[in-house]
């Protein structure tokens, strides 16, 4: 068994031994400046997790956990493209950099090197891990398009939003530890309870990526509070006080939301003191709370004995009351 | 044995014989346009050629040719918005459409279910299936970027040009009809001999489109006779005049080519007596049988009867001398 920190290792060292191409240079380059940027990992380390779970030889799951990361990647840079995001990880993003066209190609360029991973599977799994990529990618797709419809519509509903997120982040969680599991030849319903454990994961992930952009510790978060806020994001903050909301203070947080004129502390402090009114820190935490409890019944149903599960079970507490 | 209109009866059904999903509409209504314009379908008709050369079932070919078709389309709708490109097949094209976002998303959307399809071929073959699709789709992201690179380079030779065009539309001619082959079981022999013969006339075919936007009949044709000129575009018809020039005339070709003030009309006829002078056209088309002859010649090496071979050969023809 390894642990969290041994595995993250074991898949930074083979990150940095993969000789990607460099001709053309200017389509390589934002290429490897992407995949260089020091992110949390997560999602390639649950693959080789997944995959020791069951007792399989990490060592074949490596180039999955390349194709997942390189895959989300891809997401990464487009989104920040159309979402004209400025900054990733500290540091300028693809399209800002260079220019829009390279965010394009080398998003397409990275999609392409994800699957030239996935393939590298043994035959005798390829076609369900093929499925697996084919599945998760169209629904980070369709969850950025829901996202992108969220900025125009009035009307996002709870609902609404958790099922974006679903699509958007949640999903990948699942696939990441899925394709891990396939790899190790674990059982259909064992396979189906991981991906369920991520499922679950990653909604409280990104419920407490919301959370933290509120009320995180700027310092340690590395963002500036109540950016969500001023990029007028309908997060779950937004949507569950929406929910709570009285008529008049659904009025007050949409003609809030909608306000142009004010500077820019000013309209979050406002809204913060509504979510305060309304509970929604509580509220929010809960529901981590809820989806992490949901998902390691999953992880317990999983006929594993117990302290093989113990890495991914850390894991999914840590990353749902993560700091940063 | 079928012929091509047979095949292409096959395909275009199949195709509307499909049920693309329609949630979230946003991002499949410009996914079922760009699908839907009603282009040659060349390249997905010569993977089920290739399938019926080789005595395959040419339904086993279906899914892949669906597949090359959409990755075919997925090029298209990032090309178009890379190059700002507002008409494809007379009608306008995503981005211009929709917007920028929506040509990023359903851009990706479609690659991947280009992969779906890709990947219902059967196992025994699918990793190698996998593999021309990951190589293709990558070498037409380093085509693009070149083709990108040309636009501030005042430096492209034909070298450059024929390697641009290689990655940016041949490769795809030899990969449509290599699935097929693969589909059908044929040798390893005949297989890369049939992607020779389809490399050869995928650069006849593009350099036949390089001609015909200058010599072609305008009415027949379907777009304005001069656009490439126009656009600033570095052709074969370009770059090989920069090879035939004397320094004098190259210097001249380089000075209208950057010329903004000439009217539309006397720029295209200033250097349209230039390319006769260079003797272009005919050049052009020797070129271009050159290439024809080439890919016949692979054509003839493959281990099959003569007869059978017949519809690929007379459509390596036609393409090479069409007029639209």
């Amino acid at each position: 068994m390894y642990s969290y920190e041994e595995l993250y290792r074991i898949f930074a060292d083979h990150l940095k031994k993969q000789h990607f191409s460099n001709d053309p240079k200017e389509l390589y380059e934002p290429v490897i400046y992407a995949v260089s940027q020091c992110g949390k990992r997560i999602r390639p380390v649950l693959t080789l997790m997944a995959c020791d779970l069951f007792g399989g030889d990490i060592k074949k799951a490596l180039p999955q956990s390349l194709a997942i990361e390189l895959l989300h990647n891809f997401t990464l840079i487009h989104d920040d493209l159309m979402d004209q995001s400025p900054i990733r990880h500290g540091k300028e993003t693809v399209f800002k950099k260079w220019s829009s066209n390279m965010a394009i190609l080398a998003g397409d360029a990275l999609f392409v090197m994800a699957y030239d991973y996935a393939v590298q599977a043994d035959p005798a799994v390829l076609p369900e891990v093929m499925k697996v990529f084919n599945k998760t990618a169209l629904q980070a797709c369709e969850g950025q398009q829901m996202d992108l419809n969220f900025e125009k519509r009035k009307d996002v509903t709870l609902f609404d939003y958790l099922e974006m997120i679903r699509l958007k982040t949640a999903v990948l969680f699942g696939a990441s530890l899925k394709v891990g599991g396939l790899i190790a030849g674990a059982t259909k319903k064992n396979i189906d309870l991981l991906y369920d454990f991520g499922l679950n994961m990653g909604m409280g992930f990104q419920l407490q990526d919301d959370l933290l952009d509120l009320y995180g510790n700027q310092d340690v978060f590395g963002k500036r509070t109540g950016q969500d806020i001023l990029d007028n994001k309908k997060t779950f903050l937004f949507t569950k006080a929406m929910t709570m909301a009285d008529p008049d203070t659904r009025d007050l947080l949409l003609d809030y939301f909608h306000e142009k004129q004010l500077p820019e502390e000013e309209k979050i402090q406002s809204l913060r003191r509504i979510f305060d009114r309304l509970n929604i820190e509580k509220l929010t935490n809960d529901t981590i709370c809820s989806y992490l409890n949901k998902g390691i019944e999953k992880l317990e149903m999983i006929d594993m004995p117990d302290e093989r599960k113990l890495p991914l079970k850390n894991l999914a507490r840590t990353i749902t009351a993560r700091e940063k």
